[in-house]
């Protein structure tokens, strides 16, 4: 059996270690895909496998997905698998693939006449990849065509964004801006209407905002929303209605995951 | 300086070990609140501090809530408050605070006649904390009055859900059933309709639901969903629309946060 210091399961090494694996799956082109259905999602996707990493267990059920790989499947035991991750991998697979070159920002939203995406999720500054994930899942089972991230927004291949998202990073298209300053221009120049959403609730209702053929909701970072300048620019500023006795209850806004959701169900509106 | 050993910190022992916590907490009716915000607010609530432990740079900012503790205040280093707790405690202050004992589910609800809550959340099952928390927070921001939990539930008190709720469990009056097989006939009693909310897209919209004075929303468990004896006993199912396309993204339902956020948002209406 495989050791766990083989430079061959060197794609697998400390996954709770975010910058460490930052700049390793940066560095070397990968992501780490874990559990059966996971998996299965970024094979089908498309996604080359580079390696699998599993258990006995598990090599029956993944057995078409392992077949042509030849002696990049890793079959360990749960203690060599705990030892090179760092941590218990309870749905005993992991699969290193290979990432792709992300599509421009213009080449997700098409031109203003092409056909393209009409409902499109903006995400400022969002640094929890378990957010990300979870804003995939939310535009994907609500009619969100694609997501677009600042340029420091966190990477939706992270694992914990992909685990999160259930395999939804894989199935809604998304590109990065490479310009933040400039970044809103873009999407007014591909057609958008920008909404920006605030907890503000002097802002248009969300119910209430015009929805044209093309609308991007802009949604800001987990602590301090949306920047200023991005709040300026938009379009519109538009809010959830809170409950008036909120405030009184000590909350004052929504998480972004929530409010997410939230949002993304009004997007459906006028489709 | 006291030392990590000593028995007046036996009250932070290990935090990250959800079932210790679990039998400690219930055995001596505490609950811990985690950071200045949290602890004010749990204060604030009512709940007497058993005791503080804290780091030097927090006991100005929290000299009013020290005030008249005494001896129960526990000024430490970092080294300690992890050595204690089990991890390095950013927000540098924690409170054990005194459960209270939870009022009945008709204390909460009222009878039929009564001035009480119109709109109720009741989680059938929930057993991660960060969600039951979560679920607190979108229900103090979105108006839903009160929360009612199925014996199997996990505990809203709980480090985590109290944090991620950002105290909103303290503001939101909640209950728990001690039956969970009559537990929708004692909702039915205090004059409640109540929904059942189903990824099921045969069902009804929610925003078609009919909504009457009283109304319940019931959210199942994080895999499962709702027992089908609730499903079945419910007055009407419902759900949240979702994309056509969803099920070819590979996405079959909503997270139970996204589910519960748009829903209480859904809840509103008619108020």
């Amino acid at each position: 059996m495989i050791d766990a210091s083989d430079p061959r399961l060197a794609d697998y090494a400390n996954l709770r270690d975010v910058e460490l694996r930052k700049s390793l799956e940066a560095r070397h082109g990968l992501f780490v895909a874990e559990g059966e259905k996971v998996i299965r999602r970024a094979v089908a996707a498309g996604y080359p496998v580079r390696s699998v990493l599993l258990t006995r267990r598990w090599v029956a059920s993944l057995s078409d997905v392992l077949e042509g790989l030849g002696d990049r499947v890793h079959v360990v035991d749960d203690a060599v698998m705990e030892e090179v991750t760092g941590f218990p991998v309870h749905r005993g697979a992991l699969a290193a693939m290979e990432r792709r070159e992300l599509p421009s920002v213009a080449g997700v939203l098409g031109g203003p006449s092409a056909e393209g995406p009409r409902r499109v999720v903006v995400l400022e500054d969002l640094v929890d990849h378990g957010n990300v994930g979870a804003i995939f899942r939310c535009a994907a089972a609500l009619g969100v065509e694609a997501v677009i991230l600042s340029p420091r927004c966190a990477d939706p291949l992270y694992r914990r964004s992909v685990k999160v998202s259930m395999g939804a990073v894989f199935a809604v298209p998304y590109a990065r801006m490479t310009d933040w300053y400039g970044g809103l221009a873009e999407l007014r120049a591909a057609g958008f209407r920008t909404l920006a959403l605030t907890p503000d609730q002097s802002a248009t209702p969300l119910d209430r905002a015009v929805m044209t053929e093309r609308v991007a909701l802009l949604l800001g970072s987990e602590g301090d929303g949306l920047s200023s300048r991005w709040l300026r620019e938009a379009d519109e500023p538009v809010c959830i209605p809170m409950s008036p006795r909120a405030m009184d209850l000590g909350v004052d806004s929504l998480n972004v995951v929530a409010a997410a959701a939230i949002a993304c169900h009004g997007l459906m509106r006028g489709r």
